[in-house]
C-alpha cells in the first residue's frame, strides 16, 4: 500500500487464492485491514511471476520461517533487484540478524539488502497517518533508492548506513517494552515510564556500540521512535504481558492471558548473555530476565534498580 | 520532601505564615499536595533563619520573578554554598538561562550553580512513584554532592556536567510538546507522535551542538526522559493547548481553554530566530510558529513536513 501510494507499479504475492484476488479485484483485504481501501496494485500467487521484472521486493514474513520460504524463490529473482527485510527479532536457530537471513537465503550480497524500521504500528499506517521510518542499507544509493520508492504524502523514510544498529534496536526494544508494561502494571505513571525508556535505550545503546552500530542510530527512528510507539500503544504484546507481570501475575500466567509468545520474553536472556560476553552492564535487561525467569517480584526489581551506586548520565560510563 | 526522605536536615523557605507552619507541625501542605504525607522538615517566613548553615539552597521561584526575589537574599548565603535551580525557561527580559539568573543574583560562580532536569512530573514525585533525574554542574564534585543529597529510594540522580544542554532540554521541549499535541489533536495516533517526539529531538539536539551542548544530554533524562514524560502526560499545558489548536481552535480560543499562558507559545519564535542565526534547520518549530503566529492549519502543516526532500537520519546532517 505505501509503495503504491507512492506510485510504484507493485506486485503482492500471497498463498491465499481468495485473498489475492480480492486484493487486486475489489482493493480489499477484508481479512487484515477490512476497513482500508487499498490503491490498485497486481497480486498473485505466482512468486515466479510476480519477481520478473522486480528492481525492488520487499519480504514481510514470519521470522522463523522465512529462510525456508525464501529458499525456493532465489531462482526467480533478478540479478541486480535490491531486497528490502521488514521483518523483526533473530533467527533463533542461528541467532543471525533477518538481513542475513534474507541474504543468504536468496544468494544477495549484504550491499543489495536494505531494512526498513520506525515508529510503524501497521493499523495506522494502513489508516495513512503520517509518519517517518528508517531505510537503512550499507549502500548508500541502494538506500536512497529503496527510500524514494515508499515516500509519499504520509509516510517519509530517512536514509541510514547502520544496518546492524537498525536491526539491534528491533530485536531489543521489546525487552524494554516489558519493563515499561512492569512499571505501568505496579501502578506508576509517566515519570517512572519515561525513565524506563531513557535508561532502557541508554542500556541498548551500550550494547549496540560494542557490537559495532553507530550510536545515533539508537536516539532515531528506529531506537527511541519505535520504542515510544510501542510502549505507548495498548497493541504491543510485550508491554501487555509486561503489565500483567507487574499487576502480580506469574509468567505463565501472563503467558496464557495475552494469548501468544511475546518476543521479548525469550529473547531477554539471549540479550543478557551477549551483554555479558561482551562486559556491557544492562541493569534493566537483568531485572527483567530475573523476574520473568528467577521470580524476582517487580517491586524488588524497582529497588534494586534505585539502589544502584550513583553514576554519571553518559553512556560511555 | 525528596532531601528530607534522602536523609537532609532540610528547612523551607515560604511566605505564607499559616502554610509554613502546617508543613512544619502537620507535615502537610493542603494548599498544594493535600494527600501527601510529608517528611520531617523546619520551615520558616525568615529567609536569613534558613539560609544560615545551609550547604545545598534549592530554588523553586517562578522564572520571571526569580531575580528580583533572589537578590535580597545575596547578604544571607552562606559563602560555600551550593545553589540549585530548578526553574525551566529563560528570564524574557534578558534571554539568559536560569542557572545564569540564579548566579548573577545571588553573585556565586557556575561552578557552585546546579541545575535538576528530568521525566519528573511533580505530582508523581509526590506520590513517590520512582524516578531518575539528572544533576548538572560545570564542577563535578558539586554535581556529586547534590545528587548524593537527593538520591532517596523512590529519586535516582545521575549527574551531567553539561549545564548548558539541560537548560535547553527544559525550555525547548515545550515547543516539541506543542507539536505532538497539535498531531494528537488531529487524530493522529503514536507512529505520528513518535515521529514528531524523535525528529523533534533531533532539531533540539542540532540547535544545541551549535549552542556548545553535548549531543549525548538531549538523548538522556533531561531531554528524552523529560519530553516522553511532558508529551504522555494530560497535565502538560502546552501539550494540551497544541491539542486544542489541533482539534481546529485558532490560538486565541485555546489559550482561552487552557486558562494560562503555555511557555511554548512565547518560546518558539525566539528559539526559531536563534536558530537561524546559527544556521540550524528546525522543521518541526518553524511549522509551530507558522500555525501559531502565521495562520497555516495543522494538515498545511503536516504536508509541508513529509514533502521535505530525502534525508539521511543523522544529526550532523
Amino acid at each position: 500500500m505505501v509503495m503504491a501510494d507512492a506510485g510504484c507499479d507493485v506486485t503482492l504475492w500471497g498463498r491465499d487464492e481468495a485473498l489475492v484476488r480480492q486484493v487486486a479485484e475489489e482493493r480489499r483485504n477484508s481479512k487484515y485491514l477490512p476497513d482500508v481501501e487499498l490503491p490498485a496494485m497486481a497480486a498473485t500467487t505466482d512468486a515466479a511471476a510476480a519477481l520478473a521484472g522486480a528492481r525492488i521486493v520487499v519480504v514481510a514474513i514470519p521470522s522463523q520461517v522465512a529462510r525456508r520460504t525464501l529458499e525456493p524463490l532465489r531462482e526467480h529473482l533478478e540479478p541486480d533487484a535490491i531486497v528490502v527485510s521488514l521483518m523483526k527479532g533473530v533467527e533463533l536457530s542461528t541467532d543471525k540478524r533477518m538481513s542475513q537471513v534474507v541474504a543468504e537465503a536468496l544468494d544477495v550480497p549484504d550491499e543489495r539488502v536494505a531494512v526498513v524500521s520506525g515508529p510503524n504500528l501497521a493499523k495506522e499506517i494502513a489508516a495513512r497517518q503520517p509518519t517517518a521510518t528508517v531505510v537503512a542499507c550499507s549502500d548508500a544509493e541502494n538506500a536512497r533508492v529503496v527510500a524514494e520508492a515508499c515516500s509519499n504524502s504520509y509516510f517519509r523514510p530517512y536514509t541510514n548506513s547502520d544496518v546492524v544498529g537498525v536491526e539491534l534496536c528491533g530485536a531489543v526494544k521489546n525487552i524494554i517494552a516489558l519493563a515499561v508494561g512492569m512499571a505501568q502494571g505496579s501502578g506508576f505513571g509517566w515519570n517512572t515510564t519515561a525513565t524506563v525508556i531513557t535508561r532502557g535505550l541508554v542500556e541498548i545503546t551500550r550494547l549496540g556500540r560494542a557490537l559495532g552500530a553507530e550510536q545515533e542510530t539508537f536516539a532515531g527512528l528506529a531506537g527511541m521512535g519505535d520504542l515510544v510507539a510501542t510502549c505507548a500503544s495498548p497493541l504491543s504484546r510485550n508491554h501487555s504481558l509486561g503489565k500483567y507481570v507487574g499487576q502480580g501475575m506469574s509468567l505463565e500466567e501472563a503467558l496464557e492471558a495475552t494469548g501468544t509468545t511475546a518476543e521479548g520474553v525469550k529473547s531477554s536472556r539471549s540479550v543478557l548473555e551477549l551483554a555479558q560476553q561482551h562486559g556491557v552492564d544492562m541493569p534493566i535487561t537483568a531485572g527483567v530476565v530475573a523476574v520473568l525467569h528467577e521470580g524476582l517480584s517487580v517491586d524488588e526489581m524497582a529497588r534494586a534498580l534505585l539502589s544502584r551506586p550513583q553514576k554519571s548520565e553518559s553512556i560511555a560510563d
